[in-house]
């Protein structure tokens, strides 16, 4: 089954200036993850703004990305809805267009209330698609749903024949340790939170999925170079300055902020949507201040030539 | 404007045992409620399962309570859901089909951060129906949106021109009591804790939305006929029952247990949907025991009939 | 056993500007109460400030109400600790000097884990002075334990012999009015959120214990008044003034903020302690204008001579 | 100043079979930490249950362990406290008995509300034994005070004179690497985590404080050694016995869980404190039987050993 080694990059959705779906962008963006090295890409998640599109769009969004790639990297479809009904015609749908794999979050207004019963609710998405791999998304501090992901493992064994995997959203390293060593490893267990990227490495972490790897791949590709030839201190400044680099953008809503940096990278990829607001212009100036000032920017060009020409 | 005196049953969502919606069925639970005295119905809420349902079921399932409902009663339409774009069709299509009013949820995948922000969000679904009288639909633990209802009013007061009021479920009545007394009380609120309609009476509720109000709205009527006429006590005493009810059916998940007293009286609207389970046949036999022993299945037949025909 | 009909304050405990316990004030303090009308007194509990003052200031403080009282009023001593150990040397000195009730919220560091081992928790305390009459203080927002007081009320039936009733501070209404109606009233249930007085009353409270009746008590004596004569309209204006008054402190720390208020009342009660700051003199100055503006500090004036020459 | 690298044993503390304090068994359990190589050992924390005992047991088992130290490892005091005072006379007893350290949680019951509010309350202790080094007790968990630690660390720079460091007691490694290279590493950032011991050295972690280093500190240690000797998957795989070992235990509530341990492993430190409950016969034989399932008692032994003769 699908085991990813590397980085999937959580990738933006762009918009227009009235808030409709930029598709014409997607080939651009899906050039640069694959210029930038990165594994895979993640389409319509929470830095996708998935949840704040509708169905046809999310639709019309994953066909573009999946096109775009063209089995150069591989695509994972989030496909997570408040309705499991919804959520499986995503799933059908993914798998109809060629997607690589497909992920979803728990449903989020009705909760699953026990592992049995996530395993339940999952099962019946990733039924859906039986022959895509799928990849559960724990993501507690969104969703509200925290259940042990290693009972999750134990009884999805039998429950969710695709089941390839988790990824991993949360600081809890003991549990995501735990998942990776499950079974001999059978499951591929992506790891989610960019600025503990380091600490997951070192407990047995061989790919990761994250919204910043969007526009800092490169640095975190070198991470993870740098750990793997036992050059931990390196390594651990190189993640400090991702950390330092997120602390910056969080002085604004995550997501936003993230998209002012895309911007401030000439990448012109609209709005986000309500409830979200984008950054204006006086925050978008005051964050690249910022960004300059720890030499963010500088770090991230040479970086990105040098993996690029690897 | 619209101004709802009595009660609003938000109706359960018949399905069939395959899990497909029961359109069949919507004639008879609409005309129960019209001879049960309700004001109105409201579909696709939380007890109805909106979020359970796609967008296609849910303007289906709304356009059937409309044409059942033949104007005898009001028809509230949920349109929440994470999509504004999503919520801003299901807005239009509430009012193309005649719906008598629209109501949402705050978006809950990404919340809203501040008041303002709220009043962007919902203002923007309700510009989707300008023509329709919009409740906010104020469920913070369900969405964990939890904003000062107040402040929203006050806000809304230019901002959302076709704002009625809000559909108020959580048992802060100081707030309630705030908001039906803004601004000389120009806003309607609905109060959407059952269990708590008749300390909401003492502090100014006149209409009130709620799920029991499906199977027990007679004994709630006869709550507020009491507590109009001065008959405190007697008030006091029915509440209680529906305290104890309430409190009974709770040691099941809410909405399933509801479905069952659903099934109880013969109804029979099938099983909820995933990450809801249905309880199994001991269970409702329990429950059944359970309400039987404390007189509440006797005590709606009465009522319901005195109800009727008054 | 003891049975509060009225109000009981929960006061503020005087602090020197040096922090220290003011001690002299306090029969003027406790003689404030008596010509307000108060059933009691409330002593260490969270308006007082009971844990953030040694076990010694308690004792000293309790031991200068009783006397101040001198059996004009009752005095509940608040003895909740994280310690259970302290909460009975506590309880035992409560006896030793002569009050006539206490309570103590569950222990908050860590946590009772189910309604059995808050009995048990509990019961220790109580224990510790079995003949007087223990309230147990239900504060979940302030204790993070939540647990179900019906139950709770059951349990306790064989396990805690002087269980008296509740100190109920939430603002779950049904689970309030269940407790008053538990087993035909065993227990004496008093309500504690000021600001929805008027809805407990509607469902059976005869007493309450709550900070604002410190400076406001007259004003609900007239609420219960009006409520018990059948006025509800007359009961509902003025808890809608209560409720303003509440909303315009809480823009500031609810406890130093209504310090704040006794001083512009004319009481030098010193500064709160660490964590909590007073309010600052512009602050003050706001707020006296604020409540000035709503007409609040000429409404205590006539409705306290009123009440006191009732 | 003070700069801990190696391992701080959180101590329990012994009860007799009636709950008192079984100070006679004190030597025996610091002759242990200095055997087993600990650094240190930190006295009343939550582990010892400090949050249950009186402030005089609390005096007089902190006196107890320094004594029996004599110099051969570090003791921390802990003198965390929902009253300052209280703190303040703990700080400055621990500073009259020859401590080498004090430690506070913040105030939580009223609880800081801004990083400043938290830097003045936190000075408030520190100030009551200067001469001595103070870290802050971060344990978001238990106390729900979540603050920025970067930014306490900024505002206490001028403002806590002795401010040695933190104790850091949540998964959140990118804010614990952000505070470890705060200004150069200008303070002792100890890690709280026992199952996240590893991840926390990826990212520079010299010092920790757990509590199931009391029982298995030389596995610990182990850790450590081969981490810095670059054997990474040797130390991944001792770590994942770690976090196995913790999930065992937390089938059950945590501390009386490890308490049972230290009993299975011939320690009769008698049972907790309510709140808390210890183990019934059944479960410690259960626990036992689960603990050698895995290997883990075995493990100990030689590990123990090798590490002790080093």
């Amino acid at each position: 089954m699908i085991r990813i080694e590397g980085l999937i990059a959580a990738i933006f959705t762009p918009f227009n200036e009235d808030g409709s779906l930029n598709l014409p962008m997607i080939p651009a963006i899906v050039d640069k993850m694959a210029g930038d090295g990165m594994a895979g890409v993640f389409v319509c998640g929470t830095n996708g703004e998935g949840p704040n599109m509708t169905v046809a769009e999310r639709m019309d969004l994953s066909k573009a990305v999946v096109q775009a790639a063209n089995k150069r990297l591989k695509v994972f479809v989030h496909v997570g809805h408040t309705s499991i009904e919804e959520s499986r015609k995503l799933a059908a749908h993914a798998a109809h267009i060629g997607a690589d794999a497909i992920s979803a979050v728990a449903a989020f207004y009705f909760k699953p209330t026990s592992v049995r019963n996530l395993v339940e609710s999952i099962g019946s998405i990733a039924a859906a698609a039986p022959e895509l791999p799928f990849y559960y998304y724990h993501i507690p501090v969104l969703t509200g749903v925290g259940m042990d992901m290693v009972e999750f493992l134990r009884l999805s064994q039998d429950a969710i024949p695709n089941l390839a995997g988790i990824k991993y959203t949360a600081p809890t390293l003991q549990e995501y340790q735990a998942c990776v060593n499950f079974n001999n490893g059978q499951y591929d267990i992506l790891y989610g939170t960019d600025e503990m990227l380091l600490p997951a490495l070192s407990v047995g972490a061989k790919g990761a999925i994250g919204s910043t790897y969007s526009f800092a791949g490169p640095l975190y590709l070198q991470i993870m170079k740098l750990f793997s030839s036992g050059k931990l201190d390196a390594a651990q400044q190189l993640q400090l300055q991702c950390v330092e680099m997120i602390r910056r953008f969080l002085k604004y809503p995550s997501l936003p902020a993230q998209r002012a940096i895309m911007q401030i990278l000439g990448w012109n990829i609209g709005p986000c949507r309500l409830p979200l607001k984008p950054l204006n212009a006086e925050e978008v100036a005051d964050l690249k201040a910022s960004l300059d000032d720890m030499g963010f920017l500088d770090l991230l060009a040479p970086v990105t030539e040098q993996t690029n020409h690897a």
